[in-house]
């Protein structure tokens, strides 16, 4: 089923103290994984760093090297301490310029000298940077290289990374199956692993959850980039389930 | 107030695939965060690994070598993908081994061998590692050095970490006080940037948020180990609101 079997990966960095003190429970991870899957890239990696110009530097230059695509959120909104599109630019060895498309944006707000020099920090890009759309109304993040740089706010970077569906190179799309039992994993553990064994292609996972009442089920997810490969391992793992005296359920 | 000045510090590494490909949404990074916190042990940077052998080595010896304290989840039950004491081995360069007292704990329940055997993963540590007491009930975490091994699942993982209440040599206290406002950043950025540089020692940040009916505010967040200083920053933060035009509010 898989045209193209290319294996493009990303990092995800989430810049911010917030993240890191526990003040705020990052979710933008899990849905920049959810959504760049659907195009076929994977994220392989994340870092979660402080708002330190130069771990965020190091960081970013670590992990464009050895991606096809890196999505930063947070930090590019007017105050002191956003300081990621510096960063960005430090990295990249450019300068810091004002662009024009988004201070003209900003511009078209009238608001006192002082408060409007604090709101066009946001128009400072890298210099040779894009432009990724923002349809909430406020500025645009941008991209420079293989990095894309967002906000922190989760509506906000939603609305940037859906702004860049079908303008990303893909490769094959990991598709998920799961099982799920009400049996503990210890019981399922050694099939599995001998299913696994026979299926390299497929990544096996298993994850034990608790269901109300205290009751421990497990959850079995294979995740692969040939559907009709995926669809018998996913049989056998019933059929595994079954002979383990366990029924296998969808996962609720 | 502060007696105890150090700053002690920590990573987070954070081991799985469902974590990447966005299937769980990871609370293990602040749950910890806010924990350890209260130690006197400051988060200052997070990893989300895959399961990948050679990746976790390299991450752990990484953070480890300079950090006080990392503090990994996941990766410790009973399949096949579950590699995490392996890989601590690997990092330490040292035997596996069965720790009797594990493996006591474990064969009390009975089970058929295949299944036993399988349990018995759970039993594995790294040589010369101590146990984390785990009071769900199930296998133990461990440690060894200084890096802290505990499960995924966030009720065990906050049943482990709970027990390493007052084991662990923890530095100054981060205090966090915030004030928050209905203006949107900009309008306090300047002044804010202002009371920022004149208390260097004070961690400030600026965090906007969305109410019901859209209306913009903004979170004015002052962390720092000195309380007395602390007060005197946030009462100026409440001066420079009303100047602003805003009503200082307790963040709700």
């Amino acid at each position: 089923m898989a045209t193209n079997e290319r294996i493009v990966t990303a990092a995800v960095v989430i810049i911010g103290n917030e993240i890191l003190s526990g003040r705020t429970q990052d979710t933008n991870l899990r849905e920049i994984a959810l959504t760049i899957g659907t195009w076929g890239i994977r994220v392989t990696e994340a870092r979660v760093v402080p708002d330190v110009e130069s771990v965020i530097v190091a960081v970013v230059n670590e992990v464009r090297a050895r991606h096809d695509y890196v999505f930063t959120t947070g930090g590019i909104g007017p105050t002191h301490d956003d300081i990621t599109a510096d960063c960005i630019a430090l990295a990249f060895g450019v300068p810091l310029v004002e662009h024009p498309t988004i201070a003209a944006q900003i511009r078209k707000r009238e608001a006192p000298p002082e408060i409007m020099a604090s709101r066009l920090r946001m128009a400072r890009v890298p210099q040779g940077a894009g432009l990724i759309e923002n349809s909430t109304g406020g500025p645009p993040g941008f991209f420079i290289g293989n990095v894309y740089v967002m906000a922190g706010i989760p509506s906000v970077m939603q609305a940037m990374l859906g702004s860049l569906a079908g303008k990303l190179t893909g490769g094959a799309v990991v598709v998920t199956r799961s099982v799920s039992v009400c049996l503990p994993e210890s019981v399922i553990a050694k099939p599995f692993a001998t299913l696994q064994a026979q299926w390299p292609e497929i990544d096996m996972g298993s994850y034990p959850f608790q269901r109300e009442g205290g009751r421990y089920g497990t959850s079995l997810v294979l995740r692969g980039t040939d559907v009709s490969s995926l669809e018998i391992a996913v049989s056998q793992v019933r059929e595994l389930i079954i002979a383990a005296g366990g029924v296998p359920e969808d996962p609720s």
